[in-house]
Order: C-alpha cells, then structure tokens, then sequence
C-alpha cells in the first residue's frame, strides 16, 4: 500500500503571514519517519488557512472527494478561544465518527499535561478519507501520532473496503 | 425484576447466508450467564440484518416501540469499513446518547487490544429500551459486557423510571 | 480575573418544594473554595428549575447572553430516568463541545464508583461562556470539580480570547 496523506494548517497568524508555520512541518516529518508503521504513508501536499470554517470546510472537501487523500490531518484551532473552529468545519464535512482516535489521542495526552483536557478535536471519515483534528503545539502532534499508530494502518486498509481486514479482534 | 434481552447480529456475510453467525449466540451466552448479576436479564430474541442502515433502524424501532425491549445489543458493523453503518443507524433512533457505556467499553477493549480504538460504536435511550452496539467479534462481546456488568443492572432499573434508583452516588 | 459563576440544579423534587436542595450549597462551596486556583471565580447567582427541558434552556440562554455569565455549573438531570433531561437541554444551547472536559470527569468519577458509568453529562461552550453538567450527587460535584480544576481557568481564560492563553501545550 502507498497511503497518500495532507496536512492542514490552521491558523490565522501563519495565514496571514504574521508567523512561521511550526504544526505544519512538524506533522510532515512526524508522519514521513513513522511511514512504515503506516504501511507506506507520505504527505504529499500541505496547505494553510486562517481560522474560518468555510476556508477549512472547502479544504477537508476538495482532498477528500477530489484528490482522494487517504489521511488528512488538520493541525490548530481545537481550543477554547473564540476563533478556534476546526472541530466544527471538521463535523460538518465528516460523514462517519471514529470516536475510538478522539478516545486514545486524549488518554496518552493527559499523561503529558492535564491542558490535552482543552483538546476539542474532532475525526471521523468523509468517503474513503480519514481526517483528524490535532492541536497546533508541534509537539501535540507527534504524540498523537504516536497514540494512533498501533492502530492507524489498519484504519486505513480497512477505509479502503480491504475484506480481509474486517474482522480483526474488537472492530 | 425480569428484564427482556434482543440481539441483533449485524453482517452482510451471515445475513447473506454466506457463513455462521459466530457473533449472536455467543452474545446470547454472554447476557444469560449475565443474568443474575444483570438483575434477571435474558436474551428472549435475535436476529441477523445485512449492514444496511434501514434494515438496522426497522429492527431497532421495532424491538423498542413495539415489543418493548428493555435492551438491545448489536453485534457487528461498529468498524471502518464502508460497509459499517450500525453507528450511524443506531444514531437515528436513540433519543438520549449514553457516552459513559462506551467510554468504559472503550477503556476496557484497550486493555485487551490497540485495535479497540477502530470501535465506533454508539449507544442511547429510545423510549424505555437501552440499545448498545457492539463489536462483532465473538471474544468482545464478552468483554465489553464485562465492562457494563457493574453498573448496567443500575441502568436498566433507572430507564424504567425507578425513583428509588434515581439518586446513587454520581449520577 | 473574576471569573463570575452561575449554579443550576436541576430537580423536579426541589422545584416543587418537595425536598431540599443538597447540591446547589455544595456546589457554591466547592467553587468559592477553589476560587483562587480557578483564577478569582465566585458563584454570582443560583436558581432551581425542574427537569423540563425548555426552563433549563431558558436559564442557559439567559445567563450566557444577558448575565454574561463565564462558567455555569449545573447539578443534577444527568442519569437515565425519564426525567433526566439536561444534557439534551445544554446541548441545544452548546455552539461548541468540549470532550476533554467530559473525559477526565468520567475518568475520574469512575475511580470513585462503576455508576459513575451512568453520567450522562455534556459540556460546551455558548458565545463566551462555558456550561458543564455535574451529577446531582453533592460528593460527586466535589470529584468532578477537582478533576477539571488543572485546566479549568485556562480555559476561562482562553474563551474571552485572551491571545496569550492561544498556544499552549496540546491546545
Ligand atoms: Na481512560
């Protein structure tokens, strides 16, 4: 498998160009060194846009329907600040919850700061695309990452209809 | 009390008569050897739908509205495939959701297995009857039953509307 | 700061006169003592309504949009009786959810009692101000207090968006 994936920036101030883009490169390397353990993931295109829910919406839906991302993982605007929407642009467009990488992705991020209980990420899979909200501290991702990874390749083959994958314990 | 148990085994496969339902009898085992501490549980019919969200929600209506259940498992299609629907049918007809059920499931499937965070199972309140979806492998169920056992009799009585069971600790 | 706080319990006997209200007091004495770590919140008004979905609005609605209100608890609602209405209620008032709160309240009621299980609690976030269910339990108020107290000024902070509260760790 060659699983394709895309990173979304949110955020104001790197849109804007007020600042540098951490989150971004950041997820593109957490993603490319855990390849492998994803059964041949790679990011293949990265984009930034401010915190609106139309801009991220039109985004989510565009690597989804029309080029077929595999995983797309948006980075910022999980909080509790009032421009912060990524969970709703991200439920609108999802068409299927995956509750179980919301339950993970918290859990091991309490272990690191009782702040991962302001998280208010949302996932779910939109066609054959799974998409995860992660926060913006570049070091968020990675340990998110690292909460999903036993798991994730088979989220992927199984997206993909694989029958052999769909009886494995527990799912 | 005596409270009435259906089963619904979710899966093209077993309702296409295209191999056995390993899932359902072995959720029937899991409830009846259940029944004592489960207040007198027992399972009193099943039934197998193909992974078609209006054949889910017919049965579930049903076994609510008409016959009365007073809980409901499904077996089955809580996954990533794009043929797993029994979240999102089980959705349409809950008019309460219950997330405390799942997040012990959750946290106990995860002792278990990684691969519990692919579950996406729901579960809620329709009228008096508690539906709860489960995975459709045979060892979860036990599992996430396991999981339930401690505080489901509890659930069971306080759906019926028992004031006596209206103010334990935290709830 | 000062943060202003706002308690409702939720309770057909004690709207009726029928018996008195045990979580109400607890609940402004364990916010009032825990004013300093919450970054200067007091408890500003209290009020008692019964479990009828449109007077729990009407309450939400009014002390976030007139009162401006920065946190409202409320007590009470959250169980699986006929009755128990608030977390439908609050959710119809919620423009954003907010999980994490939700998770270590669970994650930590259920280290006091399995029937913390049956919470069925919501949370989230209304123009600038944050409601959260707690259980009518007066003990149980204290136990998901105590497990929000680590973030919950942050979070207070965070939605007057408050730039300086935007990045950090894991938001
Ligand atoms: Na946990």
């Amino acid at each position: 498998p060659d699983y394709r994936v895309a990173i979304l920036t949110v955020s104001d101030t790197v849109a804007s160009g007020m600042g540098p883009d951490r989150s971004g490169p950041r997820g593109v390397s957490v993603v490319n060194s855990a390849s492998e353990r994803l059964g041949g993931a790679r990011v293949v295109t990265t984009a930034v846009v401010p915190d609106e829910i139309p801009k991220i919406m039109e985004l989510l839906e565009r690597w989804s329907d029309v080029d077929k991302m595999d995983l797309i993982l948006t980075l910022g605007g999980t909080g509790f600040t009032p421009r912060d929407v990524t969970p709703e642009a991200t439920k609108k467009v999802i068409q299927k919850e995956t509750p179980g990488l919301l339950y993970v992705m918290m859990q091991e991020s309490l272990k690191v700061t009782p702040f991962a209980m302001l998280s208010r990420s949302a996932a779910g899979i939109r066609g054959s695309t799974l998409i995860i909200n992660m926060p913006g501290n570049p070091n968020a991702v990675a340990e998110c990452m690292e909460a999903l990874v036993p798991a994730l390749k088979h989220a992927l083959k199984q997206i993909k209809g694989d029958k052999r994958e769909k009886h494995p314990r527990h799912i």
